[in-house]
C-alpha cells in the first residue's frame, strides 16, 4: 500500500478513541498490568503517545517543513513520560491524548500538503534521512503498534487464568498467529 | 492476575466498541489488507469473532453448565466465517458483532455464575479437561489477541512507506517492543 495522507489520517484520527473504548473506566489491574520490571502498562503507552504529540511527530514535521539548512530532529526523550505522568490518573490521559491528538490532526488537515512537500528531507538523528512521507507513515504504523501493545500487555494479565490454552493462544507466548 | 468476572465482562463488552473505532468508516485498503495468502485481513477477523459468539464460548459455557455425563465441546469450525460473510460489506461486521457479543455478555452478565460453577469441567476436543473459568478467561485473551491482529495487520500495510523506519518499528518486524 502506497502512502496516501488521507489514508493516514483516517488511522491517525481514530486512535484517541479506539484507546478510549478499549481502556476507558477500566480497572486498575488491567491499566496498570505490564510484561514485566521496565516495560510498559497500557497508561504508560497512553503517556508515550502523548509525549509523540508534543514531541515528535508533528515538531519534526515542522522542521522539514521550515525548510532550513539542517532539518536536524531533536533526539526523542524515551523517558520524558515517566516524569511527566507520574501524578496523572488512569482517567487524564486518554483525554489529555485525544485532545492533542486531534489538534496535531487538524494541523495535517488543514497544511494543504502537496507531493513536493511529502518529498522534502529530514535528518533523523539515529538514521539520517528519511522524507516527510516516511515521516507521517511512521507516525501511522507507531500508533498502530502501540495499539497491539496495550491489548497484547492486557491478555498477559491472564497468562495463568487460561490453563491449558496458552499455547493456543498465539499473543500469551510472543508468536503471531495470522489466520 | 486471577481470573474475575467482572473485570473480565469489563473486557469482553468493551471489545465491539474498541473494533468499531479502529475499523468504522475506513478504506477498503486498511479493511482489506492482509500478512499475505491465507493471513486475515481486519475483516476477517471480525468475522471469526462473530464465529466465536455464534458457535464457540457460550455455546461451550452453556455445555459445561448443563452438567452432563459428557460436557465435550464441538471442534471449532475454523473456516466457517469465509463462506458465511463472502457477500457482506465492510459495515455490517462490526454492527454484527456487537449485537451478538452485547447479548453473549447479558448472558453472562445475568447467569449469577459462583465459584462451584466455574470449577466446572469440559471437555476440549484437543487439551481435554478444562474449568469454565478457564473457558471464560481464554475468551477474554482471544479477543485482546485479535485485537493485536487487527492493528498489526494494519500497520504491515504501510512497511514500505515508513522507508528506514523498519528496523525500529517492531511492529513491522514480528518482533515485541516492551518499553
Amino acid at each position: 500500500m502506497d502512502f496516501d495522507l488521507d489514508q493516514s489520517i483516517e488511522v491517525l484520527s481514530r486512535s484517541p478513541g479506539t484507546l478510549r473504548a478499549l481502556l476507558g473506566g477500566l480497572g486498575d489491574p488491567w491499566i496498570r498490568g505490564t510484561e514485566g520490571p521496565k516495560t510498559f502498562s497500557p497508561f504508560d503507552v497512553v503517556g508515550h503517545l502523548i509525549d509523540g504529540e508534543e514531541t515528535d511527530w508533528i515538531p519534526r514535521a515542522r522542521i522539514i517543513l521550515a525548510r532550513g539548512p539542517e532539518p536536524r530532529f531533536e533526539p526523542y526523550d524515551r523517558p520524558r513520560h515517566w516524569k511527566r505522568n507520574r501524578e496523572r490518573s488512569l482517567e487524564s490521559l486518554p483525554d489529555e491524548f485525544t485532545r492533542l491528538r486531534l489538534a496535531n490532526v487538524e494541523t495535517l488537515r488543514t497544511g494543504k500538503l502537496q507531493n513536493a512537500d511529502l518529498d522534502l528531507l529530514g535528518a533523523h538523528p539515529i538514521f539520517g534521512r528519511v522524507t516527510l512521507r516516511q515521516l507521517l507513515a511512521a507516525w501511522v504504523v507507531h500508533d498502530l503498534g502501540h495499539i497491539t501493545q496495550v491489548a497484547r500487555v492486557m491478555a498477559k494479565q491472564y497468562r495463568e487464568a487460561v490453563g491449558p490454552w496458552v499455547p493456543f493462544l498465539a499473543v500469551l507466548t510472543d508468536r503471531e498467529r495470522k489466520e
